[in-house]
């Protein structure tokens, strides 16, 4: 992989490429246009052409365009694949294990966002000690005094943080301090986090009021 | 309201500044300049210099902004409210009870989102007839093939969708048939909707894969 970034807006539309690439290939679609792509995805297909001529251009990969038949799709997803490298499985530990996390435990598939966790904490004693189960197998629930020790001894490279608001620029730092390299922040408030540090914060109600917005009354 | 739209990506950075104007009153700071604000939200000056001459322009409201002094802090509250309509309060369902929609249903304050949640719809038999607590009161689960009548009859103007992926496009066609003119995607597949209903898709799995790519190994 090339040292030249991907551009985050390109990066951000690459799962969609991927996930439509599956779609057309359990339809036993073979070959797709940028047309199509971007038609199906909502993109333009300037954009389309722009992100693939990038990806080629940064990451030597070609996603096999031909003149008259388009990308093929096997091609498409591999070389997402490639690009996003879900070869890689990331160990990633999860700190507060309330209803949000229990849900994406249960339903996530973790292996394919090149994750896979490996230990979970929390506070509450009737949860400290027992185990949490994913779709990659259960992990261990730990009391979240024990995270730094964890981070400096198991090197875990990426954190999901579903846990309080109040507590989750601390726990940031903790694991900043400790060696982690991206963080998942669900929590609904802004963090901040060191140089050197990969942050992807997800406000789902920053995305729902955007939506409510955007509904006209009558 | 003018009737020009605020463009998505000023409209999409509204709830942050309003989440900070938030943390600054509660703080008993009262001013905030422009290079404050991008600091704090990891935005460039000129950004939030566009966004709020975008936002003066458009919606014929200010943040007060004064010179040396900057913004205040109350201003900015009241003036992004207005924007994000929060005191609409557009009545909106809720299409599949599992755990993502549990642990929401629990833990979102869906008043502040500009939402209120007035019924929620599953097939499982166990969920049918009973009442899904709310932050902001309880709502009753009826069956999802009652779901277009309730739409006819109650017309709830926004949809929030956690049902699985395989219902996801056959549901949205029905919200939009029977009037519902926005929708909360959160089912992790791509979905069509026809002219004049709003979708906001939320991926939570294409967020955590473009974070784990971004992660150096060693």
């Amino acid at each position: 992989m090339a040292r030249t970034k991907v551009p985050l807006p390109t990066l951000r539309r690459i799962p969609r490429y991927l996930r439509l690439a599956e779609e057309l290939l359990s339809q036993g679609i073979i070959h797709v246009s940028s047309a199509e792509l971007a038609e199906r995805l909502g993109f333009t297909p300037s954009q389309v052409r722009q992100d693939f001529s990038a990806l080629k251009e940064i990451c030597g990969i070609s996603a096999d365009g031909q003149q008259g038949y388009g990308y093929r799709a096997d091609s498409l997803r591999s070389n997402m694949e490639r690009i996003m490298k879900l070869s890689e499985e990331k160990p990633c530990v999860w700190i507060g294990i309330g209803n949000l996390a229990m849900a994406l435990a249960r339903n996530f598939d973790f292996k394919r966002c090149g994750i896979r966790p490996t230990a979970a904490f929390d506070i509450l004693p009737e949860k400290v000690g027992t185990m949490l189960p994913t779709l990659s197998g259960a992990i261990p629930i730990c009391h979240v005094d024990t995270l730094e020790a964890y981070c400096l001894q198991e090197h875990p490279l990426a954190a999901s943080l579903t846990c309080p608001p109040f507590s989750a620029q601390n726990i940031a730092e903790t694991l900043a301090r400790a060696g982690v390299r991206g963080i998942w922040n669900l929590t609904n408030v802004d963090i901040r986090v060191p140089e050197g540090v990969e942050l992807e914060s997800l406000h789902l109600s920053d995305s729902l009021m955007t939506l409510a917005s955007r509904i006209p009354i009558a």
